[in-house]
């Protein structure tokens, strides 16, 4: 069976996606961007780094972007349980002979980077500094009102290989889709933290990531953004959307950010928290999958994604093909 | 020019457009569409004619559909600020000789049938059945919740000739599109009542009906129904949008009815009453014109419309293009 | 009977409630609760006087706060028709040996100042100078976003006599509350513009200002704004609301500006241009009138108004009593 | 300290808030309210009990009414996270030496019994019929939209205690309540699911049942169900709101059932799965904490709640009083 039952005494307890780190070629116009326009909040804008948090969110950041001439992404953020669940994180990669080391990040404590099967680099934290929340500094919003990051999207070569390794630490499946006929995983959204997802891998040359998603608070303010967007020269930032996905049921907004990484503005999916809740199966070429509305995704969105450096994009194994807008 | 100045003394006195004529082969199917899923109010549901009024319309009806075998837009409705000024238009028509008389219709005082110079089928009157507005009445609130009429739009093979007939009887242009190096008309949006339009054209193959607008009262009315839609197999239904119009403003959803007959659900336009409201200009090839958002709309939107029965349809006299989605 | 036939043909012809001077002790005050809380934008911020408009709004300003020690009324302006209505209008007022003059006034064309039989100052214009509307100019949206001016309400210690100049004067009425037993008029809606009113008058010690209303295009709006006042220092300036109107069936929020001048953000009434459109009854005693959900107004919101300099403040002649909060 | 840490280790693992059962005198009546007006689905329509859930749910049930003289609250339920959860739960409630027996309840599997030191009886279980989510037949919604239950709020004589044994059982508080000066805990908000919370605590006679929390995906939603609630018939049952509570950030109205059991309608509040999430604390005497927006809430809801059976109620411990609207 393409899903197996999620396990239940994973080796190390992962809270939730924590964050993402991009590299970018000039921070002020991510700064513009992701603050000024999308209503992110900037913790701490550096020569070299910027550092942004949502506005409900009391850890020092959510999305980190560092300057570079080849905008790519650096890491994946995952929050664990404790400091204990640290050290099992490390003796579990040991165990089965996975690279990684613990290192230093800035505003962050004990960090365990590592590398899953397919290449992505990883990271692993319990503690990171604590920011004043923004949520009740109404007069502070902006833009979309960006509330926290939800989840990371990803581009993997072997659908089922990135989900098998997620599954075993821990991760659980909400939603699939499957290729007509051979029932293959063509994609898989994966949580710790209740929601639909907080990792999600999608059929493609991979690995790169295909997108971040935060989360805003309501589909008014993914309206009201596009029109923000359409109307202070971001225009073409606007990829795909606004729309409800069939998968998740939220509703959706992509964005490329100025380096070109895909930002998806993401709100309404459901509770998932009950153990024995059940994974929702989609067929791929079921038109109201990817939008229940019908409308197909652009090119775009199905083919390009963000690079992890250093990381070899392998060919996908499934040739199935999704419904590509014309 | 193109946008002479308004007519501060016109003829007779238009109130604003009122009621929409269509012919339906199934008036069961109709009446689901328009009453059960879309939220209009049923105010006759007669064995060869359905009455329909939005939640605020005290006159009876906005939208009629007679049964018959070729789905045709029968005639396109206006009120007139009372019985005087339908004799007043009985004398217009009179002296420039176009073809008009005094006709019966249901629920409606005096009427005066009359044609366009285009050929497009006409009827004014004063008086018209009075029933309890639902306004108030939450509890019977369906679908996108329709609140009422809002304009009428055509394509028409001679914006200019349009334009100036209705000019003359009164309708204030707030709109209008030129091509680009001739600047000649090529669309154009005249009110009555204060809003970007109670008629409007646009350049095609014509006289055809493009579409009712009907109001709503806000974003989110549209953006449930889309979701109600998709799913109660409605899905085909959905033509063009969510989406704003740069022109007017306004957020839109364009839908067929059973009959192909297109609906325009919109909201959030302007005020317009001001006499020295100066007409806005818009570039035909101006991506934000037709979706500030940049997306095109598809070929079937410029392209298919309602016919009048026995009106000869003409080539458009400008030959110009829009931006068509691929 | 309290409730006469509108007058079809006034002497002159007023397009619309325009605009309100009103008198501050601190600009700045001012200018920070109008513009960058609420979201007004700022036509003209001079040392002595500031001028505020909508976001739609291409006439220079629609609120004139000017510097003076006595926070007050200076004027209620209307525009007119056509700069020959303002010749018409003059005449009237000199036909019924009613004082009036024209004036200078800035951003203005030719005004005339007049005072209504209850005391109240009226300034009618018809040419405003003109500046580029913000409506399409979605990144200097701010707070509630406000749109236009859309209405004028005042206490008059005769409503009846209030009710019979305007309605004279061509404004006519939508809604109306009529005292239990007697029915006399409590209270009456008036409108020239197509919406439930331009002018309002409540039974109460007059003439003075009740509040200025001013258009939002949406609910979610008048919630945000609620969050950012009641978080940026601005919780007193928050009376009354937000809630559904009975009467007019407006989402409502009321304010009061650093001078204590009260603000209605008003959304979603209804269009009223038809001629045979029958005023709504409402009865004193009605729960719902006041909010359609049955919360009282606070006593002060009965009580509390803006004086117009100069003018003798009478009693009530009606002594019926409305609901009040206890 | 009147917040200790939360217990990492609890003795079984509660997945979250999962049901209410209350009695009701008319089940018709129930059903109209819940099902045609809120908008619940109706999972069983039983001659001597009805059983509802949210549109999301796959749980059979989240609110289960059942016909009595005396309407009162049969259990609060708690889904478990796995079989062998309900194991060690009756291990640690036979060591504790608490009440608890196995029982059997309609449509869930082995359902263990207890009752809290308060004397509160909840129900624990894990296995429960699972039933069609309904989340994307958007045909079928209806009022406001119910998506899901969230949380039970209660009356305490000791909330210091109900918070102590709740804690120990692995509840993690989000925010909290202390009166001025001693700093006594005066309510109490914690969590298992990652929102604020699946169960609350108020100083007051108790142990009661104050209200029942359900989630709704906007506050669209509640201002429509306002709307419909007073043009319906049932304006009484409306208690409190809509408004933003101070404490979790929620959007929130307030309603009386039939019975008089309240039910809140809830949504925005925010993710607290962060392990070190540091609970918020909030003075019993700040405006905003139980309105951001300043308005204080009536008597009847500090006062009146729904009784367990045979369960007496005592006075509060701590005398502090909140602010209570006159």
């Amino acid at each position: 069976m393409a899903v197996p039952v999620a396990n239940p005494q994973p080796p190390f307890n992962i809270t939730r996606a924590s964050h993402v780190v991009l590299t970018a070629r000039d921070l002020e116009a991510s700064r513009a961007f992701y603050a000024d326009v999308l209503g992110f909040v900037a913790s701490e804008v550096a020569d070299d780094a910027l550092y942004l948090r949502g506005l409900e969110e009391r850890n020092h950041h959510s999305v980190v972007l560092r300057r570079s001439k080849n905008p790519a992404v650096g890491a994946l953020g995952f929050k664990l349980a404790s400091e204990e669940e640290l050290d099992k994180a490390a003796r579990y990669f040991g165990e089965r002979q996975i690279p990684h080391r613990f290192v230093q990040k800035p505003f962050q404590g004990r960090t365990l980077a590592a590398t899953d099967p397919l290449g992505m680099p990883l990271e692993f934290y319990f503690a990171m500094d604590q920011l004043p929340r923004m949520l009740q500094k109404y007069g502070v919003y902006r833009g979309a009102k960006i509330q926290r990051i939800d989840h990371i999207n990803c581009f993997t070569p072997d659908v089922q290989a990135s989900h098998d390794f997620y599954n075993e630490i821990g991760f659980r499946t909400t939603e699939y889709t499957a290729a007509e006929g051979s029932g293959e995983l063509w994609a898989v959204w994966m949580h710790r933290k209740g929601g639909v997802n907080d990792i999600a891998f999608t059929n493609g040359f991979g690995p790169r990531l295909h997108h971040i998603g935060v989360w805003v608070s309501s589909i008014t303010d993914i309206i009201h953004i596009c029109d923000v967007l359409a109307t202070t020269g971001f225009l073409k930032s606007m990829e795909r959307g606004p729309g409800r996905h069939g998968i998740s049921n939220a509703f959706f907004l992509y964005l490329r950010d100025p380096d070109g990484h895909r930002i998806e503005l993401f709100t309404s999916d459901y509770l998932t928290v009950d153990p024995d809740h059940e994974p929702i199966h989609w067929d791929l070429l079921d038109p109201t999958r990817q939008t229940l509305w019908g409308a197909p995704a652009p090119k775009s969105w199905f083919e390009e994604g963000s690079l992890f450096p250093e990381v070899a994009i392998r060919e996908p194994l499934l040739k199935a093909k999704p419904i590509v807008a014309p």
